[in-house]
């Protein structure tokens, strides 16, 4: 053999070599970076990034120019050429307005003002006689998102020749929330323990928080909470402090902001006084001091999230104060150096003397207005918590006058948990979409969140994270498909969930078309088909008692009624459903007058939220002509059939996905029709002792008794 | 640029492309099958390996065909030929006696007798002017060792030409034992959650199942014990027992059977019997279904781990019957199956009413001979719980009618826990060479162990698994080498540390001359200098109260005294150490007369041992001629100075490790210096209040008080 050919043969091995042992356990998320194969974009994308002018030095700019050397050396096999004075070859800027050559600035067309701090624009122009690439924002954080938007053109393989674009954030606290533990256990954690870390910080910094840092700044996520909602006091605590100070330092270049739960009775636990009452001038003096404490670690610490008087947490009801006192006296601490209160809307009392449903607005909305500045209330999409399916909470475009956040919950709780795949990017556009009325048609939930409708300095969303120490972050291969749904309906509320399955599927898979279109298919209709086989027609809460695993419509007598399933279905001889009109708890009533028309009535009744707001007979006529029990019998039947049909579709883009990500998905569709089988013959069965009525053709026959999925005990269920 | 030549650039563009995102995270253990770079060894090797015969067809040779394809590959760069019939060009044949062509037969010369089951044989022979490697054995399985040590001598870069070697192991019974709890939290873990994602069983098996089973069967581990223990009866029930099954077949092709822990009051617990008594025939019913049950799941179920009698865990003693009766009960059920019982003899009373190292021996001395012959009794390297140091445990030697497994702890619960560098292999080594006397001199612990002293055809090594979710497996990277040394050494008790140390460094870093030298001087000093800065001069059990992390010498006054430091150091003004001698408990009783002689004599008693056995005077002269406080001092002085020298030495050989385990280790072992002054200061202060002698020269004045260290609280520390 010649040498250059043996030379060849070696390093043709090499690689190979090199990749064997290269499992793909899905760690690097959406940003795989692949090769760029397309024989017309591979060389177009290395000429247009082969030289990189990044004038910052800052450790923002670092983060810069180290993602744009990996991302560029995998898919466009190039070292690209970094420079902090413009030259003749550099083909690619990017720099704020002041940092950016006056040939660029005069060719580029930019609406500095509206960019605000975080948004970015992206313009190619024509420089002498070839095209260059302007990255450009008014801050350093802005020119990395600018950046992730770049690859992510060329991860998606979009034409860049004539690129314009301009991305301004729509909210501005995105941030997720972690329900984790300092004992690392996670609640409602599917993934597996909890990424932090706690006892080895802050003396080690895991790899794993900077890759959480890069993937959340690719998404555009601005801000985490550390902690559960379900706040230990001990965070607050200089032990903590010192190991929260680390991590802050992690993720500043990042543009993530780090904020903490405060734990109501604090003062007490840790600070030795024997009140918390807000309106006592030593709690506030402690909190006061404890947040100065706070900013000493942390000098650009992002605030409090609290959850009171809820779920036996602690909270201003306490002492007869209002959750705006309680709320209030956290902001002033924070005030002086600009930390926010985010203050979850999920209270309801320990007596349940109403409607679970109607609780938070009761509690919230006389309080419109009497909130500081700096407090955002936290909402979740729904009045309950979190259902596979809930019409939008009733705060939303209620309270004109205070900035309410959105909650959402990324990690899926009553929603297949670790094993189901269900695309949340359907249920969150659902819900982002609805139109409230409060200010006239077009007053979407989006546009309460976003803070345009009523023209708020301060809007946000909050996302409670599946993020654990699985291997591949999500525990599901699809539950990455959330977080950064998540990330992506966070900084624009307005982008659809088609769109982003879509690019989530190139960025993360393939560009392949018919992977594209199979793959969309399979995400599009999962939230639906969750619901049919879980919840289907406005059923809601009927999950496993506590664990919230599989289905449970018999739970009932516990220690509260409303944490039961009876309490929701409402399951008689005389038919199913919460009735939430006049006649029953009359929720309806908390929504403005054209949705409680819509609602309440039937003949307009969106079929999806029936059960939600009517209790009706099991012979009631649907639209479709079927009696409800029928309809509610197939809807769990399609539920079924949907995740047959996952599977199929998922075996025929076999060859598009690596072996490891592609079992790992195979495995969890086959749980996860094992388990909708389980849903519809234990809902099936258990309603059919009250309807009386046989299946209707179509439905398969129950495979076990009612008794037999009474009595099978799930132990050990993960995420309490 | 001329093709070939675009393409070689294209090459070598994509080659390091492919590496660039590849931080080496650790989770391919010491099988990370590194490039070799000899230029005289690479063609060697590659000649010897390229065609392979390997003529079984069944699980255990597809195994061990994946296991070489992915390793020559990666070693060699050469795609390996199989074939399944002798071939002119085979130079490596992979066959048992039946299976190697008659040649090959003629060529070797094998001790297939004594080769047994596990054992293997590599020789090299002359064949038609051509070298061939012969790999052989009686079983599969012996196949899949030999195989892995094969490459083992490739990747510690041995010559291969004239390769004649044995291995049988020593031990029949080579089992890690997992404390993972069935909610997936590990009692005394430090590396995350349990690996057994139980929820997801048997619908998923995790990669990692398979990677675990491959690096276990590397080093000959051949079974594994899943569940704590202290145990919860629920993992007999049919709903574990089908998950049981399913790690059962995916651990089957690598020869590790599975065990599991049987909780004593099981049949109360889930048989709905109202007594765990072992004479009761109801209960004895009730096992033996249980255990046919099992083996209906799994055909070759190993069988059960047993902790009865010990810190609340139920047991015969709760009946009146002995641990004998116990035993054999389990062991009568198993013995139709083949099946095993290991029974702990880590039984000591709740009521303390004696030194407690004393009380195994007391319990079952009087039980030697009367166990079933599928009876283990697992003894615990000491007589107390897995100190930094104890003397050898004086059951080994004490029951030769009775076969003694040794029980090891690979986690490290006294030892610095998830950050701390102690290279086990030395604690190891140390226990299996000491002399019992039980049989004139030469009676080795690793004898007894081997069952060579005494001919028991049963013998065993069990190892507490340091195993759990994160990336690397162990936490500290070097606690995969702990992991290594324990598979090692129960292959073979008389295997030396320095030589296990020198191969995992080779396997797992680099095989460079320096990086060896430097890296054994860390591994090989380090079990020493955590003696020295914890527990030196036989000092023990003073950590931290129940979680054991960090000094707590100050630790009294619990439920039970020997939970407490101050009964196992006995510090006073008259001195320190706990007297074992017949003038206090007479624990050196329990040991051969050779022994007791040599421990109880002052003159003769090695000073690493001095406080385990005598209370002396804080001004008693030692061999230095130091004061013995002064000696104490000086002791935990020198850990720290260890430390430090770990610290320099690691930084010596950063060329040598890729930047991320470089990192780790280089950020734990400043924890670990950070936390070894942290015990010299609190001991030392904590101590001189009985001494009221000053520090002696060379020995750092504490930074804090006494108090600042009493006070000091680690909050949510790992593995409870």
């Amino acid at each position: 053999m010649k040498r250059p050919f043996l030379f060849l043969f070696v390093m043709a091995l090499l690689c190979s070599a090199s990749h064997f042992s290269l499992a793909n356990d899905g760690y690097n998320l959406w940003l795989q970076y692949q090769k760029i194969e397309s024989p017309t974009l591979l060389p177009e994308y290395q000429k247009q990034a082969g030289h990189i002018f990044i004038p910052g030095k800052n450790a923002t700019s670092d983060v810069i120019e180290k993602e744009l050397r990996t991302a560029l050396e995998a898919m466009l096999e190039i070292a690209p050429q970094f420079t902090t004075t413009p030259k003749q070859e550099t083909t690619l800027f990017i720099g704020t307005r002041e940092q950016l050559p006056a040939f660029t600035l005069k060719a580029i067309n930019i609406p500095w003002e509206k960019l605000g701090t975080e948004g970015f624009s992206i313009q190619s122009i024509n420089q002498n006689s070839q095209k260059a690439l302007i990255i450009t924002g008014n801050s350093d954080v802005a020119l990395l998102y600018g950046t992730f938007e770049f690859l992510k053109l060329l991860q998606t393989q979009q034409d860049i020749s004539t690129v314009d674009l301009t991305s301004i954030p729509k909210t501005n606290i995105r941030v997720l929330n972690h329900w984790d533990n300092p004992d690392r256990t996670v609640e409602r954690g599917y993934a597996g323990a909890s990424i932090w870390d706690w006892h080895r910080l802050p003396g080690h910094v895991k790899p794993q928080y900077v890759d959480y840092a890069r993937a959340n700044a690719s998404i555009g996520i601005n801000g985490t909470v550390l902690t559960n909602v379900n706040a230990n006091a001990q965070v607050l605590t200089p032990y903590f402090l010192k190991k929260v100070a680390t991590l802050a330092d992690t993720f500043r270049p990042y543009g993530i902001k780090v904020y903490l739960t405060a734990r109501f009775s604090a003062p007490i636990e840790i600070g030795g006084l024997d009140t918390a009452d807000p309106l006592h001038p030593e709690v506030q003096k402690w909190w006061t001091e404890k947040v100065n404490e706070i900013y000493e670690y942390v000098p650009d610490f992002g605030g409090f999230l609290v959850k009171a008087d809820s779920e036996g947490q602690p909270g201003p009801q306490n002492y007869d104060r209002t959750q705006a006192e309680g709320a209030n006296m956290l902001a002033k601490a924070l005030q002086p150096h600009e930390g926010i209160v985010m203050w979850r809307a999920f209270v309801y009392s320990n007596e349940t003397p109403d409607d679970r449903a109607k609780q938070a607005y009761n509690e919230f909305k006389p309080l419109d207005g009497k909130f500081e500045d700096n407090v955002l209330v936290q909402v979740k999409n729904g009045p309950i918590d979190f259902q596979p399916r809930e019409p939008f909470h009733p705060l939303f475009g209620a309270m004109p006058e205070t900035p309410l956040m959105m909650e959402f919950q990324i990690t899926q709780e009553y929603l297949g948990q670790g094993t189901h795949l269900v695309f949340l990017g359907s249920l969150f556009e659902e819900v982002l979409d609805t139109d409230t009325y409060a200010k006239g048609p077009g007053s979407t939930v989006a546009k309460v969140v976003e803070g345009s409708l009523d023209q708020h300095a301060l809007s946000g969303m909050a996302g409670v994270s599946n993020i654990g120490t699985d291997r591949n972050w999500t525990g599901h291969l699809f539950g990455q498909a959330n977080w950064y749904a998540f990330g992506r309906l966070a900084w624009n509320p307005d982008e659809s969930a088609a769109d982003i399955a879509k690019e989530w599927l190139k960025m993360t898979f393939s560009n392949d078309e018919k992977f594209i279109r199979k793959g969309k298919s399979i995400m599009l209709q999962s939230h639906e088909a969750a619901v049919n086989y879980m919840t289907p027609l406005g059923l809601h809460h009927i999950m496993g008692w506590s664990h919230h695993y599989g289905p449970g419509p018999w739970v009932t007598d516990k220690h509260r009624d409303d944490w039961t399933s009876t309490y929701y279905h409402q399951a008689s001889e005389d038919g199913i459903g919460f009735d939430r009109t006049a006649s029953g708890s009359n929720a309806l009533s908390q929504y403005a007058p054209e949705v409680q028309q819509q609602y309440e009535n039937l003949e307009t009744c969106p079929e999806k939220y029936l059960l939600w707001f009517h209790h009706l007979p099991w012979n009631y006529e649907m639209k479709s002509g079927h009696s409800l029990w029928d309809e509610i019998a197939l809807h769990y039947q399609k539920g079924v059939h949907q995740t047959e049909q996952m599977i199929t579709d998922w075996k025929s883009i076999k060859t598009h996905v690596d072996d490891q990500r592609y079992q790992q998905v195979l495995d969890f569709l086959q749980i996860q029709h094992h388990e909708a089988k389980w849903w519809r013959d234990a809902c099936l069965l258990y309603f059919q002792q009250f309807s009386q009525m046989p299946l209707p053709e179509g439905v398969t026959q129950p495979e076990f008794s009612l008794d037999h999925y009474r009595q099978y005990t799930p132990l050990f269920v993960p995420g309490i």
